[in-house]
């Protein structure tokens, strides 16, 4: 079994302490928090600290809270022949201040406590300072998804990026279609199944090959129509959208 | 059983004639497309024609074609008593110049012949010049699907455009994200599960509550950071979303 202390009480966290309680490769030892109230549900499953100089003897120590905590917080983890990972898309490997082992184990999904999320269905990035430790990562992602890849701390910054493309401003597009909804008093649930098609569809086709409507046909008629009914900030949104979609589809405006 | 002929041989045109063939509300009479080749595999399975001269009688003529040709083809349909109807998301239904009782039939999701769709998952919006027009459209739209709406001209135009944000702009943010990857040689297919939980997330979350990321916590360092490893075309509208977002949720750059 591997040992491991998990560092953090944010959804993260959440999702790897609950995972890894039940994983029969893994024997969560302890669980600190600089808050023990946020931690103390995990009271009768496993031991609980909110102080880094009681930390309990591990194989990993997987630091999975804020960013900008990473550094500070690993400064503190000093171990002989132990290794220390964080769990950051966006924090290189070598902003892990610690004397220990180095490593990182990013979980490629957005994480809330409120929803419930299928570890095994979710893709795990590791990294590694020597290969012995990248072993011992492999084992633990294969613990606990069906996928992992080993990518080096400028890549997964990239993947990082990508995933805010992908996700934080799909999401916020869907808002603005909601608002266009609300305005109008349509009910955005219709939209619900249109909105899982497209995600669906570039399991199988690429995002170039799926691309439909106006701006890639190059549909100007219906663009300024569309323009014409929107409010100056989704108008911005909408055209710079349009000209990058006819950019990359190669025709001119 | 409503006799029904369609008119095209397009993406739409060929998912309803797959449907209704098999639907046992329908009886499909004919189809007509202007070039009979692309509705040659219909042959044995209903009458086929390019000749708007030649089109039988029917309860419901449903124009399929695209949105740039329902006026001049509709104003051939006159016939007494019949219901001429139209499919598109952005075609008012006045538009449609037929001298026969006119509605419309839009059902909301983005095809392609490649794709099978489920269409009893695709919500249907309709509409009607008249009460006993729009309970035969509702009675047609049951046998296809679970879900109808009745929505009048300007709500489908907005509907649409509303489509073009959750859909066309959101595959071109998956086309950015593919790109970033390919460029870090990192497999886009990560980013698959993260993709789907985005748009399953909101069937439960408002996308004001679903929103996560740099943007949404003002997080400037980060945000920086990733304008910093970016291309112009890209760092456009990384900012103008970045922007979006921080004014939705009420902080300052």
């Amino acid at each position: 079994m591997i040992k491991v202390v998990i560092l953090g009480g944010g959804n993260i966290a959440y999702h790897l302490t609950t995972n890894l309680l039940k994983n029969k490769t893994t024997n969560v030892v302890q669980v600190y928090n600089r808050s023990i109230e946020k931690i103390q549900y995990l009271d009768n499953k496993t031991s609980i600290t909110d102080k880094l100089t009681e930390l309990k003897n591990a194989d990993i120590y997987i630091i999975a809270i804020s960013d900008d905590a990473i550094s500070s917080v690993s400064s503190k983890l000093n171990f002989k022949n132990k290794l220390v990972i964080h769990t950051s898309g966006s924090v290189a490997l070598d902003e892990l201040k610690s004397t220990s082992n180095k490593g990182v184990f990013y979980l490629v999904q957005s994480f809330s406590k409120k929803q419930k999320i299928d570890l095994s269905q979710v893709p795990i990035c590791i990294e590694a300072s020597t290969e012995k430790d990248l072993e011992l990562l492999a084992v633990l992602a294969k613990s606990i998804s069906k996928t992992y890849y080993t990518i080096n701390s400028k890549q997964r910054k990239s993947l990082h990026v990508a995933a805010v493309f992908v996700n934080n401003f799909v999401n916020h597009l869907y808002y603005i279609g909601n608002e266009i909804c609300e305005e109008n008093k349509i009910p955005f649930k219709i939209l619900q199944p249109l909105i899982q098609e497209t995600a669906n569809k570039i399991a199988t086709l690429s995002p170039f090959e799926a691309q439909t409507g106006p701006a890639k046909r190059n549909d100007t008629k219906t663009i300024k129509k569309h323009l014409a009914m929107l409010p100056q900030k989704q108008q911005e949104i909408y055209t710079l959208l349009t000209k990058s979609i006819i950019k990359t589809h190669g025709k001119k405006l």
